[in-house]
């Protein structure tokens, strides 16, 4: 296989979005940079004469070939869009690597035998309106496009109000069955977001599920007080109860060996003199096992009612399994590639929750860090991610590269 | 003595700045609340007789007598604001049990030998603004008028921009020896914030000091990363630090027999599935003794540092004992009347650094309950309290009611 390269791509991507400041990204649905990247998106797409078509939602889709006349093909994808102070991988990595890894086919005078698409979801993040995935779960009807429309940014924008801003109609929002009949079977390429290929030594790994996770919200109550004047005996301090159950589920997930994570609070009435009146937790759990996911709710709401308080579950999502046929075949066209469960949530299980066949591919992430500037991948495992694509690429469309 | 009652002051009071929802009042400094109180505060001078001026910054001074002619007065006072759902006794106590005892000594014939006034300190919580006290503050010179009219409200609006919404000239701040050179003596009467009083079994007690307290801000740094796919073992989770945090400090301060509290914290990025990058918390440390204030902080930073984390001091104001001579004749005038030190700041300790001889009074508050909707005291220790006034006055202005 040849070398494979793509500077010029990450070149003009590389500016878009960044904060001077953390050098992290900002790319928000609906922003500026967002209407950046998706004019990036098209011009990749035209310069390579693939046809750009936008669905309902205005997921961007770029096809070699006509998935009308020719039955539905194969498409790669991710996204373009980023957590606040996000990465330069999370998203983009997938995107870029299917270009290349279509111009890697024609380079090689790959003739498909069915039309191949790359695809960019919108909102895939949810930083801007708060729901993750929006762009697959509103073709896909997981999500309401009434619900959709009214969801509210940090500035009381909504998603209608922001859409239009964008130059786009929000009436056209929903779901999208002719677009979906077009996907014939979805591979998403993501930089990983842990250690386990760093560990495994491997630089490219086949996703085979995303594993069940859930949020939850904890209230803890606590009785308003000066904290100037009242004595530690008499007090009911809501941010000593929150100090406990951090701890306590920290230490629960440890033991049921599963994730589990608290990175929002919020204090009232949060007065540096003011003893707290109540404290509210954001609970994310997830693993493998998803009797050990419960288990970790089970022993923090335990703790939480021993102090007043209550655990309310907001979402929770069962294991989504990617296509078992597909992932064989993955396997066997990338002999010696793991496989890796995941608990990030993905466009590719939308899909495959939508009854697509589905899977993932992995590129070896060294330190693991994700969300954050700090993320990256090396260039030879981008471009082994890159041969991986075209060799399933190849594989699935009739051919080797 | 006869009895004391003054339903109709409370009557007019209760209403403004009450929040339908809590039941707490929301009572900052130049909104529309406090203008109401304000022009209520006039409209009882004015029913009175007395004179009313305002000094430079705005606090009211109702006047019974000439200070100019007849030389420095004994002074009466307290606040009329709030904190964010504070209760209706804080501050409004010791405005109305002045004017209670002003009654009562017209009303039994007194003649005092010197001017009697009752003060109105605005701006006393800082809960809009940021800095507490800022009404004595800035006529001492204590708050510098530059950085008082630079202070911002969480909408931005500065606190010159306030005072000009509010029909005042923040030009006219600053240091007011003229107004300070007219108060003799200083005497506040206040709701009590603990419960020391219910426990001694007494109505109203002596303050004698104001404890010396501080304020720190912890900062915790953390790893960015996603909540879903990053190994436990591999995390540096700034809210993991923040709850050790926590707890570490309560148990530093019962160890060591002071008050300590953390009543805010910010968690950055602050996403449900983000670990967290950083926690900052501050710090709230009060005691009669110094030294167990400062154990503390020495506590708090070593755990801190272990943490990788740093401590900021803010403030510290070291203990602020009232006048002894005052202390003696107040003791004298009320026989039997406990001394107690306090945690919490007060106007009157902002006057007793500025060299005026001051004290307080504390009526008892049966639950301790503070800076709460549920604050509150019995009528017959708020009329034991006017009395108190009243006995003082007597003593201190050449006669007995």
């Amino acid at each position: 296989m040849s070398v494979l390269t793509f500077p010029g791509m990450w070149a003009a991507l590389l500016p878009v979005g960044r904060d001077d400041g953390t050098g992290g990204y900002r790319r928000f649905a609906w922003s500026r940079a967002d209407h950046d990247l998706r004019e990036w998106f098209a011009q990749e797409a035209q310069v390579r004469g693939l046809d750009l078509t936008e669905d309902r939602m205005g997921n961007q889709w770029a096809w070699w070939g006509n998935p009308d006349r020719d039955g539905p093909g194969l498409v790669f994808g991710s996204h373009l869009d980023s957590v606040p102070d996000g990465g330069a991988y999370d998203g983009p990595l997938g995107v870029v690597s299917a270009f290349a890894a279509l111009d890697h086919l024609r380079d090689t005078g790959h003739q498909p035998d069915k039309p191949i698409a790359i695809a960019n979801f919108v909102d895939e993040e949810g930083a801007r309106f708060g729901i993750a995935l929006a762009g697959s779960r509103v073709i896909t009807g997981l999500l309401d496009a009434d619900r959709a429309r009214g969801l509210t940014d940090e500035d009381g924008v909504t998603m209608a109000e922001a859409m239009r801003a964008a130059g786009r109609d929000p009436a056209q929002i929903g779901q999208d069955p002719e677009t979906l009949a077009r996907v014939g079977t979805y591979v998403e390429l993501h930089v990983e977001q842990g250690r386990a290929l760093a560990d495994l030594n491997a630089a490219v790994a086949i996703g085979t599920d995303i594993w069940p996770h859930g949020r939850w919200r904890i209230d803890l109550p606590g009785e308003a007080n000066h904290a100037g004047t009242t004595r530690l005996q008499d007090r009911r301090d809501a941010v000593l109860s929150l100090a406990g159950v951090i701890q306590q589920t920290r230490s629960a997930a440890e033991q049921r060996g599963c994730l589990a994570t608290i990175g929002k609070v919020r204090i009232e009435p949060g007065g540096v003199n003011a003893i707290a009146s109540h404290a509210t937790a954001w609970l994310d759990a997830r693993g493998d096992n998803p009797e050990a996911v419960r288990g970790v709710i089970d022993d923090v709401t335990a703790t939480t009612r021993a102090l007043g308080g209550e655990v309310h579950e907001e979402s929770w999502t069962p294991v989504t399994a990617f296509a078992p046929d597909l992932i064989a075949q993955l396997s066997r066209a990338l002999p010696g590639a793991p496989t890796l469960g995941t608990g990030a949530g993905h466009d590719a299980g939308v899909l495959a929750q939508a009854g697509i066949p589905t899977a993932m591919l992995f590129v070896r992430n060294p330190t693991g860090v994700s969300h954050s500037p700090a993320e990256y991948a090396e260039e030879p495992d981008c471009l082994a991610g890159v041969e991986a694509l075209a060799t399933v690429a190849a594989d699935l469309t009739g051919g080797s590269p």
